[in-house]
């Protein structure tokens, strides 16, 4: 029997130890996510669980590729988390329409699409067979609270 | 008696001492702002005043973080100017979904967030209750003419 | 007699001497670009012709004005041959919304925007008088394989 996308959403949280608070909130002044008009704007989300940010550096100096695949995997699961809490089920999510990449970069380092790829894989998996997406990757030279990586989101809702 | 829009924007000016050229244009090949399908989306706008960028350099390194969050404030000030310029009326906007805060940053310089609070303060101080976006905010290496900071815009906008 | 949006699609390639593989992919992952509810959305397009990044480096140290400038004549190129293989015929975009411009910069290299400028012109040739687009250029510190320009793109479509 197929998997909801709340099972392969918990599967995927679990197979990889990733949990987040009960609550995710936006900064002081900004949200989190937005619902208008039949979509749904996920803000910048960096590898933060439980109020840490557990990913840090520069990748492809004082972070490896495997860990900046790691946050991408944190933030992207992050964001879906926001989806889920915010529309209620994630079954409201008609499909994922764009996704936005930014890899904190050393000078030399050019991998931003294999960091990429971790996020994307798991969109796949949870949402299949609606996760593709478009995606813009780009190497940034500093993140907010020396993240790794961020990403931020934008996806297609189904009405209530 | 509650301020209007358009009160509290032209207070804001004031009181921040931010004025602009009479009417904002794009560049020779793009546009300031467009309309379409109920959505007004702003181009990436830098700190510019009457022709003028007055607020350059790296943040953390030739430009303060007190001066990076004065160019947010006339970045995010320019892009309502633009909304107030094209839609006729701030009361149009429906609300603001998306703002992108890029930072030429120093390369330790990690305080982003801080930066582009300065710019979402405004937008919620001008169009509240109905102010809260969501936000992606990343130190870029640099920006057009050296600019400390650069932000584009996506809202909402009621039909006429 | 006015020519058509394909005339002067095909006229630009073969002026600027620059043509693609048949079939334009996403990669293994992510989608190339995905139309949804009168939008199209354009991934991240780097400078690839047949398989091969053609303009690399960092503009303003290993890569000139003017090569950066090619590089995004074919970034926005690409994409409009990804709306012309999408949608079938490049007569279905209504307008041209948004595009962002990422260059990988040098520490002192300011001219985004007149690697932006490239780009802005090439939709302005083959979308008059509907090429009008809002826009927001950046100098990152890294791009995926080291390419010198990356571009993303927003378009509105008309209902089939």
């Amino acid at each position: 029997m197929a998997q909801s996308r709340e099972e392969l959403f918990q599967a995927t949280l679990q197979s990889l130890d990733i949990a987040f608070e009960d609550e995710i909130r936006g900064g002081a002044n900004y949200e989190a996510a937005i619902e208008d008009a039949g979509q749904f704007y996920v803000s910048g989300m960096i590898p933060r669980m439980h109020g840490k940010i557990v990913v840090t550096g520069r990748v492809g100096e004082t972070c490896s590729l495997q860990d900046a695949r790691r946050a991408a995997q944190i933030c992207v699961l992050r964001g879906v988390a926001l989806m889920r809490q915010s529309l209620g089920s994630l079954d409201r999510i008609k499909r994922i329409l764009r996704v936005n990449v930014y890899v904190q970069s050393a000078a030399e380092f050019t991998q931003q699409s294999e960091v990429a790829d971790a996020a994307s894989d798991i969109l796949y998996a949870v949402f299949a067979p609606d996760g593709g997406h478009t995606r813009t990757s780009v190497g940034v030279y500093q993140l907010p609270k020396n993240a790794a990586v961020e990403i931020d989101m934008l996806a297609a809702v189904h009405d209530i």
